[in-house]
């Protein structure tokens, strides 16, 4: 109950402050939607859930499902997944490639498209129909096989996605992408359309802040190692070139995209998920920010 | 008693490491040191100490002394500081003028030699003898008055320091440096001049990891606020071009010097200093991360 | 007569100098040359011809091409086409894409990979058979119908191409790019793949030397100030990062192409075109620019 | 009689275009200047002379100087000068630090703000007043014992030389500087210092033009190789990132200085100078370069 109250006071105050953010409209099914929507879900890791505002509303998660796919090849190719993408954070915009030309077609980090787009690569390596795995791999984790792609939007990255075609053919011009661009791109531009709620999403990332056991396996879905590790990489790169912008402000792991979603975790703690599609000049949710600076000041916790 | 002997048994593993890495000896006075020295010393919150090996000897801790200006800075100009300066990761050498030149003279983020040398500008507009000063509140947070600047060192690094003017007078041609450009350099040579053991470098830096008191005022040494985005400024931008690989591999906050130290911080738990001044490609200290990395995966705990 | 005497003995001169340049070898094709095959070929505008070596024997003129497919635009759009691509020189090799970044989509110059590639694009609009019409146009101001593509270069080139897709593909996120992408690309690759010799190299841009009448028109192929601007574009854009260096010791306008040959005019004298497979370090012929700076210090007549 | 006429008639065409040029004004003697002055001078290799405007008044040659030092070192140390400078257009700005960065402190030509720097450091090595030496050699060259530096104008160049001075401290951090730094600057500033008339201008570069015989030697003051030389980097980086730009336009070799003169050469034909104090955006005389670019298209000859 505690958590609703302090959402609805910052949701409150935050609601004042002018937004200037704009919806992200590359593609019309990101551009049509109500730009005031905002929704909250925090999950801790002993299962209590508290919500706020539009949190059962599902919006494109985008960019936040590079973590998902990460986690699968992490867990297929271990540190040899390294010699393909590195782990730094890359100072420039998610889709530049400035840096590429210069690191030999390697990737700064798993979470910039150019990264993300090698990890699809991989995954097409080891797995013969990777967007039914990596679905199945979702449900499990999130506990809900409901999650789907949606096509339409899938099929709009496809006709807007020059610049990640660029990023692609550049990096096979180097040797770092092994299979044919076409089905890595399809990959890619489904794993872009995934669609979830607040509830969803956070429920989605526990495994990242407590250990999850899968229930085919019997094993954790990650290592303690590779959760550390993993939200390392979300610390450091998640926010692109705002990656020491939220991390300074809100001391947490995480991941956003340009649906304006925001994904965040306090390891052993609990996972936040919050919606606002406004988004600031970086490409991030400007209200998610906000919301999620004040949150952590306000339960006086963070990482740090 | 516990610590002292996960440390032991760590050394005697990355002892065995080949280490190909190079003292730094831009300067003689660094060169000069014995390559195989190493030490560490940890400092609990509740002020329990380990130690191991050469964790009396002092060392020139260089760049580490950044954080120290830095809080002094912080206190003194809040959230006007960023300002002058970013807070974000920059991707590049730690001595890097490209971005400079793109950014129109504001440097990514206060750790970097940029970003120090304008946190050096800051205390001179606003202190009268910023060498004096910082080094009393280095004392008191320190709890240590023997500390002191060499002599030696700061000349040299003044006889050395060409690449730095270039970074001073090109941030000057932008506006941002606002006092004498002879003035910021010396002040900016002795910051780096500091020396301490290992001992002396965790007790130093346990105010960024507990609440300490300072006994001139009554008040905090720094807010709980601001320690959070201090340690999330060492977290994303205290490794240079390594920053994520440290992040990845150790999980802790922290910061590096070519002298080759290292101190880490667990906010809430311990600070930890270790030493060993070979240095790798990226100018950090080869065996401080080797050692680092296996201890908060032997303890199993980090941050993330 | 003459001239032939002094292509001799500079040809007995430059054979001595140890030659460690490298065949050009990322298509199969280019590869299997005979890599000490040497032809030159001069033709004054009162078309006087003097030969040496291989010089009727044809090579892939590659990238020299660009000259002409230029010219081709250049006409259709006059001074509009400087909309879409510069005049500047790069100072970047000719395939780099980080200036494509910076200048939003617009190529720094025509005959730089990705500014060849707009020039197809904007032939492509035009017209509706542009590899047959750019034969034609060669046809005509060759005076030799017997010029054709390489089907088998233009496939292989084809089939390496990921580099120029990726060209392509950036430069049409930034709508720099009219057509659909494999239709410029199949248009650019057959481009790529004309083969002369260095008679019929030397004669094709006699019209950048002197006056040429189109006779199906009965009007030069080119006006006076078109000519003297493409060759001004050659001067300075010609070799790519190595343009300054040619110009510094051959001291004439010119192009070259990764199958070694080079074709350089002296307006108001000749054209002349060398040919030998060996690449300098920046992809440009050895001996030929070798021969070129001997000639033009032996006859002691340059532009300057 | 004919040429002066030529002149008029461009005049009244180019002052009715809106010119937006903006004087420069970093140091204040620069912005004094009244912008709408113009002059010309154009004087042949018979010696017949033509004038028209503001010709006889003196104004800040600048960065013009810097062929007439080029000069003077390439006569000291041959072609031994290129270990220390290129000769490649940069296409960056004249006082750009980027490309020194990766290009390990070798300036991309003489005729960039640190390449002109390097020729100071260079006859600093040679002469013992390099000063007065250089002035002895314009002299001589311009058969004119009246030119000479203004102090003025030199303090104030060194008052604001904050970007010059981090060229200078980069490139001596890689070793490419030889001499005290502050020596250097003093000598760079003086040369940008100069003042003459545009009849002084067109009369000091004659000796690119054609060959001219030093009194003192009864030698050329520049071999044949070496004009051509010369007139081949002027061609290639006489305009900062406007050189393709001004070689397209004009097609005539020549150098910009940012007090709004411009020299241009016809090889064996003659030397003009203009001058119009509004600059351009990247830094040129915006009706220096309209007058040229008419002037050769009416006469109807350039060097291409």
């Amino acid at each position: 109950m505690y958590y609703t109250k302090v959402f609805e006071k910052i949701y409150n105050e935050i609601s004042q402050i002018p937004n200037n953010g704009i919806v992200c409209d590359y593609i019309p099914e990101l551009g049509n939607v109500n730009p005031n929507k905002f929704g909250v879900h925090l999950i801790t890791v002993d299962r209590q859930e508290h919500s706020f505002g539009d949190s059962e509303e599902r919006f494109s998660i985008q960019s936040i499902a590079k973590v998902l796919s990460l986690t699968l090849a992490y867990n297929l190719e271990n540190e040899n997944l390294w010699r393909r993408v590195g782990v730094e954070p890359s100072g420039t915009p998610f889709n530049s490639l400035v840096q590429l030309e210069s690191d030999n077609g390697i990737p700064r980090n798993p979470l910039i498209n150019a990264g993300a787009i090698v990890i699809c690569d991989v995954l097409l390596s080891h797995i013969k129909n990777p967007k039914e795995e990596l679905l199945h791999f979702i449900h499990k984790v999130a506990d809900n096989p409901t999650i789907v792609y949606s096509p339409k939007i899938a099929e709009s990255e496809k006709l807007a996605g020059f610049r990640n075609r660029a990023l692609v053919n550049l990096m096979k011009s180097y040797g770092n992408i092994h299979n044919d661009i076409d089905k890595v791109m399809d990959f890619y531009f489904h794993l872009c359309s995934i669609e979830m709620n607040c509830r969803e999403l956070a429920r989605t990332f526990l495994y990242l802040a407590t250990d999850l056991i899968d229930p085919e396996t019997n094993q954790k879905f990650v290592t303690t190692s590779k959760a550390k590790r993993l939200n390392a990489i979300m610390q450091l790169c998640g926010f692109y070139d705002e990656a020491g912008e939220f991390s300074f402000r809100v001391g947490l792991p995480g991941k956003s995209g340009v649906g304006g979603g925001i994904v965040a975790l306090h390891p052993g703690k609990y996972s936040i998920a919050v919606w606002s599609p406004r988004l600031n000049k970086k490409g991030n949710s400007f209200l998610g920010i906000e919301f999620l600076e004040r949150f952590t000041t306000e339960i006086e916790t963070s990482i740090f």
